[in-house]
């Protein structure tokens, strides 16, 4: 009953053959071997984007970071909304790479903003040289309340973004898991929405930890591997980093993770609703359930050893616990429906 | 009918005649003159602090990055109010001089915060090493809207600031206006508040270009000098930036010039008041006056030839527009009133 | 007897006047004045370029900063001499404006570096993504040792950066005196002899503190203004800051001081020549003297009242030492005299 | 015939099967598992420091770049040889992740520098505010162009950086061939010879991607873990960082693969060294070696396949080229001896 985070799971089998047999004599160091460039050509076919600009990271905060330094200047705002991963949870990663960049959240509801909210921002004021400049839009999907952005709502962001002439990212640290809750494909989910640059995750999907900046117009990524190597972020035996990438896109195993997550994520979130007693603040759409459970069921479930995060609350004082759940790609059902009879019994 | 701003009027003639006092031979440069030394000592007189570290530089923007960079690092949050002037109108100072600092505002108020509403952000989870970090919280008095925060008000932020390990920095770009408009002393609306450090606004009071950095606490602001020369913020002709404020501080001009414009402030809100079509979304506390005009009104005066920003509204095609209106220290009654004629007429 | 630098005499009596006749009624904040217009068109015609961008500051180490900063990239070298003040004098100024870039020095010479040596640093090997990359090249004249680039060596250098598509600044914090000594025009030493960007000193040059950045390709400096702002300096009053490089431009007074200041550094260099115990390990071509003076001769000018600076060199131990002499636009022919009888005497 | 990098080798196999052994179920992230605690433990046994600070990261660039950052200021000076690799080969990392410290190089050769030199830099002049503060000191051992500070030289660059108030920084990308060149242990290379913080390189010594930073004084690295946060330096699965280091200190696997390649190295030395038209530049200490080959025996391994870096010399025009060539753990001797015959025969 483990559901702390789906990085916490082990990392698929195949992948970690794939390194094995990477590890073969002598390679090129720096991403100059024959495996890198193989696995970029996949995720460029994925994408259905030959021109993409195509690099591998080892974190979802490089990748975000990076990406989003490209996309802005250092007095520029970034646009997001309240609880996005880069505004709470990377500790001022992106200031730091994009030079002191300020990040501008967008809307009242922590996981997503609408096309509407983003335009009335816009709208507010003409920027002069004294406020920060427009940068930017940043969305994630899967949010990170679980919920998703429809292919539509994208697309309406990215429209005004554009109209304003920005850029939109997308933080797609659970980008599988989004694609196949939404039924869609890479190329859907990005620039045939709008996206101009993704953050491709696989860390949280079953990889060790690559993650793929997707730059759709080479143009605006000029300077990446520049600012990757100034990062840190180039490693040397690249084929390692490419070797998980090509087993995630070999036989579509990045689908068949997310949809073994999603299945299990659905399946705690169909179990928990049995109980009226729960009650979900953010509608549970792909692997991750944010639950306000009763403190009771709470310290049930935790003394039979089930884990995962309480967001808020205190479950020995409170009634209730809010308290983050997530299904990653190897949660057994055994597990899942153990704790379902643990919480709700 | 001149209201664009209180930093677009003259400067004092005592002032420019300090200026002309103060060439006279040679000086050694950087601050290092006996008249960098007296005005430094009457700032540390003016605000019972003769321990405080004080210097000068030439800007508000300047000041307010430079002291926050003192009391925060990289990773840190910097709370402040959804209309900070460090948040909407520096182009990303803040940010550039801390390096890399997250700038979170409190509160849905766009001049004010309450002390609670600043508990409720603390409260809100613990950090992790995730997480942007706590760091200082900074208030504007007068407000960037023309309020005030009242003496308690700023020691209840202090208190929250203080049980949090953290910093309190007053933006006083029109520190000597809400000295008069509070009645209280230097002190009063510093240190005996709880704030940490002050930017002592001089430039939109009367003075040419002087702001000084004021902090309590010597050892937060142990590399200050270093910070500012490294910003190119340390004039060489020192002098002339010290006697600036030694005129400033001679026989309460700053104080005798915030009170003309407070003066000239309220007799514009007052008049203004007398017309109910008149909106005014903040109360107008201090010299610096937001009022909902109607289009009409605003075209007569406009025609007229007063000078003033539209902050909001089309007055084209809007019924009302939201002016600012500043008083500064030079501000003539008879143009207050032909301007209050013009408008309510 | 005053030789401590040429930021430590006083301002012109002509600056003093324009400021007080520039402090009349009202103008608009950030530059947005007509006096403002008017002095950046005197620099533009002053520099024979009517499309240069300018803008003013109000210090030396601001405008090399934020012109360098303009002309290169973080992950870039800027290339300058072992004795630059962008390298030993700015307390990483450069650095920081520009979010990182690396200071490397050319050749072994303090005060300059040929056109060879800088072609060589060039060859020594291909730039890869692992090295910095090849940024913009700076030099400084009048040179930190007081010698000066002919009009030629510029062209020399200017010609290797711009086979290597960089560009070349020249810190002209005594661009005066250099344009004196060399008999040369603004445009001259600038533009014509291939230099991309200008800091056009006034400070040590009788101004009280501006100094103006031309930069001759606008396309360089589109972010200049955000730059400046973001930095805080942006002067709200500008009017000020035009008000003195007005005066500057009128009837020839930035070279009829420049000439005053040589003249008199020229009658010392004259003077101190005529004692052969006195050894200069810089040509003083301007207005700045490298002299190594016998320690009983620095003693007892010293004693009689001269104020200047020893480089290195105990001069209560070692039988001379290394003293820095500068005479500056208000320098007296009976100081000087003085000076030479006390040392040489 | 590979000796393009020891960084282009393949990872030891039981570094691969202990990634495979420790994907085992799951373990919470961000280095909060078992693994990674006892391979934090296993780096203090080696260091003989149980109180070190210890964190695991992927590449040299990031543990350098991070630990300078942990020592010195954003106004420092780093101290560096002009080879060094945080000076010539990380983009500017060090720069970036200090927020601006400028890099400083000591001394005319390449490789080294003495502590003589270092005292010099020092006693040039008194640092003020306008200056670079004195900084962190940092050296490589085994250095950039294969030869090895004794640890005598080590104390010596430690104390005269100690008498200053200064840390020692030592780049062990190759510490490990550097502990086995001088037969020294970890503890005696480091903390004993008065090294404050260690890059404790395994990637070019068989790991995947692995690097430990270890700072001796807790206290000097108390934000070292928000650094790498905001730096995307994190990684989530922490364990397979933690399984490859627990690997490479089990049985002394580390130094096992450092004697090999050290072994490799030298008997190509040896080997090269029988042919009197070779130089050697440096010498070749440890698995690193700069040979001076004639262009015809150059084009004659290229030809027959031997992989290595050119590092100045055109082979196509000029009678010699200066070449790079690096053994790994895993470097054959019939490589080698095959390798020695075309260059010498």
């Amino acid at each position: 009953m483990f559901f702390a985070s789906d990085n916490s799971g082990p990392v698929h089998p195949k992948v970690i053959e794939a390194l094995a047999r990477a590890n073969d004599g002598y390679a090129m160091g720096y991403g100059n071997d024959p495996l890198t460039a193989r696995a970029i050509e996949r995720v460029r076919d994925l994408f259905e984007a030959p021109e993409a600009a195509v690099w591998f990271v080892t974190t979802g905060s490089a990748a975000n970071a990076l990406a989003l330094a490209c996309l802005s200047e250092p007095w520029d705002s970034i646009y997001c909304s309240p609880a996005a991963h880069i505004f709470e949870d990377e500790c001022n990663a992106p200031e730091f790479y994009t030079g002191g960049a300020k990040l501008m959240t967008i809307g009242d509801q922590a996981d997503k903003f609408t096309a509407e909210a983003l335009a009335a921002e816009f709208a507010r004021w003409p920027r002069s040289v004294h406020t920060p400049q427009h940068g930017p839009v940043s969305i994630t999907n899967v949010t990170e309340k679980g919920t998703l952005y429809s292919l539509d709502e994208i697309r309406a962001i990215a429209n005004v973004a554009h109209g304003q002439g920005l850029r939109l990212h997308l933080d797609g640290a659970r980008f599988a898991n989004a694609c196949v809750a939404l039924g869609a494909t890479a190329a859907e989910m990005s620039w045939k929405a709008g996206v101009d640059a993704v953050s491709f995750g696989g860390t949280k999907n079953g990889l060790m930890a690559v993650e793929a900046v997707v730059v759709f117009d080479r143009d605006l990524a000029r300077d990446f591997e520049l600012r990757r190597k100034r990062a840190g972020h180039l490693l040397s035996k690249g084929r390692y980093l490419a070797a998980q990438m090509d087993a995630y896109l070999t036989d579509d195993l990045w689908l068949e993770m997310a949809t073994s997550a999603n299945r299990a994520g659905q399946r705690l979130a169909e179990g928990l609703r049995q109980d009226e007693r729960i009650g979900f603040p953010w509608a549970p759409e792909a692997n991750m359930i944010f639950a306000e459970l009763p403190s009771v069921a709470h310290r049930r479930a935790r003394e039979a050893g089930a884990v995962y995060h309480v967001m808020s609350g205190d479950p020995d004082r409170d009634p209730t616990a809010l308290c983050r759940l997530v299904a990653d790609w190897s949660a057994q059902d055994a597990d899942v429906d153990r704790f379902i009879d643990l919480v709700t019994g």
